[in-house]
């Protein structure tokens, strides 16, 4: 159950919904390839829109903006997962939209997703679907606390979240959901979390890059070193249950998946059918790094092989983390990734590095 | 004698003369730092517009078009040397234009060149000031044939040159100049050409990446190969020779020194004040390559510290070289770089790919 593969030629456009950082690197990558870009985004002066040829500042529900944007694009590829289901319908109308739509279905709701990899064999977090007082009760009667309620749709870096300590935190805990249909999951015992950025070729096949591990702050990925501290076995369970995953969508790009390391074996945390933070380092530890990767992929190109060449740590600059600048500007084996955005806030992401870890001085 | 250093913030704008493949990846180089680029550039649709926050299709004659042009940046570059007179008057009385006008003078006239190296004790080819077919026997008198006839102005490529086997072809040679001035340059008798891409900053500090190996088809670049074929001392040599150059200019940004290797020691062949095709390498072999280590100098930043991570081999895909792209993106550790050009001609450089040579295979 695979696409077949009709691949792009140079100097086709491709479009991306969404003029953040993602679709900023996307764009990049994809120029490299000797692809233009054509950005889709309702704010105004997005980081994409300065490394892109085109840019169409519309809402998702301006039609004749969707529909313009579609027909002068040869395909559709988009860098968060929160896109509205009415513009989805319209944009593929015209063109392939990949990832596909299924992915897309599973990854905006969390209660499907986990259902999903539940259903898939893969480990998950204990959960419970909760949409009120009584089925939070339940759900915590099962699992037991502590716990954390979590919205279905549409968070993010920890937004949408609330942890339930005890029994007594259920009602401040369903009070803080609105009456917003919500996840409850229990705690994973786990020693740290890595991800595996997986790609899946429009003919179906796959290629996996080095499995990184991730350390975040208040809630927020803070760095991602690679090579991850994992077994070979484990390693190997990782990269499988990411092919799993892709195969099982018949997906066509990058996802980012999560991982928990158990002494029982690797949870799945999440994923994300896109780009994914997580996978940064590889531009600076591959020859074919993470944007190319999902460039190739929904082009119909061959995809890189995940090689990586350099041992790399990534740390994202938050916020007032670009302070630093002057320092990291000197320091040496030190890439710099900035994205171009003007305000720097709080929980913002600024930028990132990518700091080159080199076993020995080269002649 | 250097510029007091006053740095740019990140979300300054940069101009770019020339929207060629230089361009365009100095465009993308800046956006990694944070800046802006506004291209100018008389062609349509260049490379480098694909990838800038703006473009100006304007002749290097149009005055209104090169003033809006300069109060848009803060700052002017360019990606090719050859960039009229006039228009650089009229640009420099609104914004600094780094490198600055002594590099360019120097640079777009080989006897002013040559005489320049020769001044600064550096060793050049022999050669004479042709103006007539009686200059041109005085030089083919003193150098001796064979020997080879150079426009000396508006050269690259190997276009504007005329080889000399004998005296006999001397009057066909002054003919095919045209009356235009003209630089009667000695062969020299070297083993292999290297380059040195060197970059000074606003304060003078110097930083040079590790001397590549060139070599050259039908008289335009083909690979180059990193580290060069060159003895320690020979490396020391190079790099104190371009350390020379940029400091007699006070030099602000990134040049490219083509060297010549012969038993005597080594030859300065021609320089070019820009970031170089020789150069292409450092994209996928340092942190910092010589687009970014360019902006980064002209911006008034600290220079990275040219430190190699990897060896690679740069091989240029001229004209129809890139119809091999089906076999090139199947390749292991080949990173693509195309320039967006729609029409193949021969001749044209249409993209590179980079090699990474890895010593060993990581775990």
């Amino acid at each position: 159950m695979t696409e077949s593969p009709s691949p792009l030629a140079t100097g086709a456009v491709i479009g991306i919904l969404g003029g953040g950082q993602l679709g900023r690197m996307l764009s990049v990558a994809a120029s490299r390839l000797g692809f233009l870009t054509h950005i889709y985004e309702p704010g105004t002066n997005p980081p994409a829109g300065q490394v892109a040829h085109r840019v169409t500042t519309a809402a998702y529900d301006d039609e004749d903006a969707l529909r313009a944007f579609a027909q002068s694009v040869d395909v559709i590829t988009y860098e968060f997962e929160n896109i509205p289901t009415s513009a989805l319908d319209l944009l593929e109308a015209h063109r392939p939209i990949r990832p596909g739509r299924e992915a897309l279905r599973v990854s905006q709701d969390r209660l499907i997703e986990k259902t999903f990899l539940r259903d898939l064999g893969l480990a998950t977090a204990p959960f419970a679907d909760v949409t009120d007082a009584v089925s939070l009760d339940a759900g915590l009667a099962e699992i037991g606390a502590p716990a954390i309620l979590k919205t279905r749709r549409f968070g993010y870096d920890g937004k949408g979240q609330v942890r339930i300590k005890s029994d007594a935190d259920a009602p401040g805990a369903i009070a803080d959901m609105a009456g917003a249909p919500a996840l409850l999951e229990g705690f994973v015992d786990f020693s740290h979390e890595v991800s595996v950025i997986a790609a899946r070729g429009l003919g179906g096949d796959v290629a996996c890059f080095d499995p990184g591990e991730n350390v975040h702050r208040d809630g927020i990925l803070h760095t991602t070193t690679v090579p991850a501290r994992l077994s070979a076995s484990q390693r190997m369970d990782a990269v499988l249950m990411a092919a799993k995953i892709l195969n099982a969508l018949n997906y066509v790009g990058v996802m980012g998946v999560e991982l928990f390391v158990t002494p029982q074996g690797l949870i799945v945390n999440e994923v994300a059918p896109r780009v994914h933070n997580s996978g940064h380092w590889t531009q600076n530890g591959c020859s074919v790094d993470q944007f190319e990767q999902h460039i190739r992929a929904i082009v119909g190109w061959p995809l890189g092989d995940g090689q990586r060449h350099s041992d790399v740590v990534m740390e994202n600059l938050i916020g007032h983390d670009v302070d630093q600048l002057p320092d990291l500007v000197r320091e040496r084996d030190c890439a710099l990734h900035l994205y171009g955005k003007t305000d720097t806030k709080p929980g913002r992401k600024m930028g990132h590095v990518n700091r080159i870890q080199r076993p020995e001085t080269k002649t």
